[in-house]
């Protein structure tokens, strides 16, 4: 059973309350590439990793495999499937995964905490970020270019050899837990020139591409998450690849892997494949009533 | 009687003091094409819907209907029909819907919450959000485009397989409901280029699109809402047809439905039909002199 | 006597403490087309309304005197001539009129309204809008395409079938007392076209355009808002005419009623006709010389 | 004695703690027009008054003047000039003057008041302009243009029939008091077009143009306030008046009677006159090297 | 023993917790021309004195000097230096200095002051030109162009006749003291058109220039300050010239006297000249390598 | 054992809760030119020093080893030595440094402190800057010119003869430690020009400049900090010689000495040292594919 499918259901796979959440299950990702290797060399040596890569094509559940895959890895893993429901154990067992989706208005206040006013005058909230170098575990910062210098700023001091964190309106330093494990992502062909990475910023990552799977894989992960037969999964797959050629010609971003599933999910659902594909894939990357045409034509290429 | 006219009435059909309300009788939406069939598999599959369309063209009666017939299908709505004074019950049954109409200084905050300062300290108040993600039912973000990208981002978690809201400012993460549905709408002709929805959000929705209604189906909601005889609804409808076709060519925006009906119930009041379609039509669509005389001919050759 | 002459008196026309008025006696105001009857049915309907024109024409007076009308209409204006002093009374009678004049920094939390902190902790202000949707009447919101977009945004669900108002920052939704009515401004001339209204607001009201008075008729009104005979008054009504002419062709907006009834108040002091216009009707149309000249031989060929 | 050297002794001719002050003896002011009699008229209708002209010409002097006169007529003037030191009476005498320096950051609520915090919780502050609105007296608001819109826009319901101050904030409704008089100044030559006022705004008062004072009356001025002889008096109007007709050529503004004034003051106190007029008018005016040579040659050819 | 000296000593030679401060011994400053009599005459007039010249060409350290030499000429600052441990009586005697270094972000607030929150509600405190308006003393505002226009407006009214500081917080109208004086300063080679000062604040000052001292001068004060033998101290001249000279051509601001003390500092320490001079002057002057090339050449002529 | 070592283990180098920290070890730093005497000369004289130099050659290694260096060579050093567990003496010791990251957010108030609520009203909280002013040792605000204007003003008093930091919401003028010494970090090639120091700041420092270390260095560099053999640290040394050399040709930032250790560290766990390469140093400059496989060229002619 897979985290999406975990989460989908009645049980809590991420402990309530928390902003980091832990796999009881094996998410679901077939690797593409050697990206898990040179993710557990990076991890090893606590290099930072930059997760290069176009809209939804698996960076975040990636993450959420390697935070799976290297518990598993350290053993912790074990205890945690034969004890799923010790909650309170496995929140110290390392791992954890934290995510932020990074946007134009997430101050560096929101990744390291706040004062808040309470009765008894102002006390300090921890934010994400400071939660998970404490605590050690992931910290996925999701489109990190697209959040104010101060945010992006404050990971200096983390991903160079000090690992250190300044609480600055606290007036502290805070040391990275040995286990704290920084990750960011970012879709370069998505970026504006003015929100490039500070060559500064992008200097203390190794990065990671991503692409969309190829052609046979993907067709196993639409006939899995989608729940439909292999035919139709074929389908979809080729509708895929033959898209996301036609869109380089016209400069636009292919259909991810989600919007093939999302087709597919619509198909099982009883909707007939040429309007699944219409409403799921077409209408997502247009507005344009002549490219929706063409691509139109080759969706009805491949749904005689 | 339709929701329009409960809500012009004296009974409460939504529950007082909430922000999401419920019909208590069938509103009168006319369905244009598949879009009620296309609506229900994306909801039995929770996949987000986005709504595509020109202004006033009826998105917003569409996701009214809806949440009504959901409920009708689901059962919950016989109940609620048989009980409509046990608001307490009601509110626990599920298809709710929850309208944000959203624009250039809507933040996250809004949508999510903020902590409010009062004599104890401060405390928590749930935005509208973050109660539609607790207790389940249709939220509806109107031109979602309008709005900072950092609400826009909020939803990301909430519209892939993790269905999860982060309260940052709480350093929670929120499960949504099981019956939770995320609804948006977006007119394409009127964004401007900047105003675009990111790939990263369009890739995670459905999109449906919408139209105004063919002109016999538009000509019987004309007579039903603005209560004009036939001879005054078709010509009202054939208005709205040739001046859209107008439109087109001079790259305006054409008058709503919205508008015809306002044109139908001034001739109701006994306003001279040229006069009603001039100061509901024509002037809402223009203040330039020439144009606003070109539409006047169409006018006047239907209402010699 | 006028409402203009009751303000400048001692007496109170409108309640004290309070941001809504309500005409003690009828305001002056001389129809100049099918206004009155237009608003009329608009309002028998609770379709808003939007006023259209230039600067000075008339539409706050306009405003004023229907909301002196519809209340005579109602018989509510009876009741409330032959008590005036019992304002208690006169509070709930209906057809308030709350006038609000739009800026650029007016934001939807002004309209709407706002967390007050005191002594017991935060509680909630209304504001005049909000204040309006409860207790009904007139809601005049002046130049409305000046105010920011959440502003605008905000009476997005109060002029639909829904006439509800949401107040987002204490989770409610209030529904509109069946004598709310909307009553909004916009001077189409006056607008840059980044100004200008979005079609998805101005496709929820019926236009009445409002232009400068014919001649005779403002040479009545001149003579009896600035106390001039009928000489002087028929010469500036006029200059009027003459000077916004002139102004077409120039590309600037002409001089209101307004000024126009200024320069009469001048004359009726003493001050000569000519430089009565010249401070009051010249200086306020334009800072440039050579313009000035031109419209001083206007002026010099009217008042020889 | 004149207003200016009161305020540079130690008796305080303004009460203190209040920021409108009253004259106790005539300033010097030399009427170069009709300003007065243009004044007094508008005053009696009370028609609000906008001073358009240069830098330092004089506006600012010239409501002093009028305050200070509007009270001798009044006879108010008399009984405050017998019983100066009756402060608390003279406060409810009328004709005080408030003075406000408009800037790019003054907001409405600088203008109208704020809600401040104590330890009973919230209590208002009433702004400078709602004191005058509440007790009369001349409110004067210098530069207008510069301040934001919300400013300007809340003088509207005060500048017309209405004469009404909104407290938005308050919801309250304020009617001026009878004396309540408005005044605003302009310098047309300084704006730039998108300072410039709003034609709804302009429309609201009549103009009384001001310019430097013709050369004999300047030359008087200089006189009196630097303490200067006639002959160094009598050159730097000279020179006044020649440099202003040079910049008129180079589109600089030229040099105010402020200007000479400091020139003649420093030549009191022992400098020579080139180096005065060099040191006070020439810099400035000017940091362009070439530009200040051919000024320095008009200086040395009236003090050779 | 110099102010700068007396600074990096363990002695106070400034009132601690004050932010005006007062030198006990003379400031080491050489006048460069008429200067310091044109400054005492406008003091004498309490004109208001602009300093205009290029970075680090002495105006801060005329400023200090002037404040300790009027101090002196009043026969306060024998009384000063007499007991110079009666802080408490020192600081009523007049001529303390209070700079403030404007920047972008300085409001108007900072210079005036804000209320603070307490445990007993708020209370006032007062900003640093509040104080120095209500002590008397100079207050020297360095920089004045970069701030923010509220700031530059909050001086009008006490650069004229007036001399009153309105704190609009408060409502109220501060009279200045006899004794202050304010002191702007402005480097017109330095901004920008958008960043010029408005010809209203302009015309409220007597202009100061400055430029770097002659070499002679210079080179006095290169040998007294780094503490350098008089070859060093000449050839560091020599090279101020020279660059000066060469930047003019390349339209760069030219090296300050500072730098070249800076230079002389790093000689005393063992550097060697050429090397002193290239980190002290040449890159502290450009990035530029061809640009810094030539002046390298410049150094190596003069230090062969 | 040097201090990124140090960092690594659990053992505290910095003192724990302060912003501060010192260093027990020696960093490992390699001279590569005069940089540490000229240092030791401006710190001397208190001439405050900038770093000039591009992204990752060593300028905060350079700092926190002269923090060091300082502190030996003060004597400090080896009592610290000799008593590390003794963290409440050697936070008196002198030395300690202070690092800020500054970035476009970064307010005066950041760096200098401010009033925070409490339940006894509000206190102060000292900035990083102020802390550093008031206990001495160095302050290193990184990357300045990203800082706010404000930010940037606060610390020109404390750079020139006066060592004086003014706390402004304090109303304070705080006097610098004898032994508190500012050093700041620039980096020329990546700054636009809107983003430059101005000259009044930069005449205000001396400069070092930094660049990558040479070749034969930079490969003990590597082979130290990667723990690899001299083979691979000689190529990956090369690799950074011969891209540099391309990148100034496409005018990109070359690869910082930490990717090339960043390779090293990814080979010594296994991964190939092209495929090592890609990911730390080809994709960490860019995203262009073009140019990657040009530098790709480089790599496969090093690792054959």
């Amino acid at each position: 059973m897979s985290l999406s499918a975990a989460v989908s259901s009645n049980t809590l796979p991420f402990q309530s309350g928390s902003e980091s959440y832990r796999a009881v299950e094996q998410p679901f990702y077939l690797p593409v590439g050697d990206e898990v290797s040179l993710f557990e060399a990076a991890h090893r040596e606590r290099i930072p990793v930059l997760l290069k890569g176009p809209t939804g094509c698996g960076k975040t559940r990636f993450v959420e495999y390697m935070a799976w895959h290297l518990a598993q890895a350290a053993g912790a893993g074990k205890a945690n499937a034969a004890n799923a429901a010790n909650a309170a154990n496995a929140a110290n067992a390392g791992y954890a995964l934290t995510t932020v989706s990074c946007h134009e208005d997430l101050t560096a206040t929101d990744l390291v905490g706040r004062y808040l006013l309470s009765a008894d005058g102002t006390h300090w909230i921890d934010g994400p970020l400071t939660r998970a170098v404490k605590s050690g575990g992931i910290c996925y910062l999701d489109e990190v270019v697209e959040a104010r210098k101060d945010t992006i700023v404050v990971i200096h001091s983390l991903t160079d050899h000090r690992r250190l964190l300044p609480l600055e309106k606290k007036g502290e330093l805070l040391k990275a837990h040995p286990d704290f494990f920084l990750v960011v992502s970012y879709n370069p062909g998505y970026q504006s020139t003015i929100k490039d990475l500070k060559h500064s910023t992008r200097q203390r990552f190794v990065s990671i591409e991503f692409d969309y799977p190829a052609q046979v894989l993907e067709q196993r992960i639409i006939a899995r998450e989608a729940g439909v037969g292999d035919g139709i999964a074929e389908a979809l797959a080729l509708a895929g690849v033959q898209i996301r050629h036609l869109d380089q010609q016209n400069l636009l971003e292919g259909p991810s892997t989600r919007l093939l599933i999302y087709a597919g999910r619509l198909i099982a659902q009883g909707v007939s494949p040429r309007r699944a594909c219409d409403v799921a894939i077409i209408q997502a990357m247009t507005d344009d009533a002549l490219l929706a045409k063409g691509l139109r034509q080759v969706i009805q290429a491949i749904f005689p």
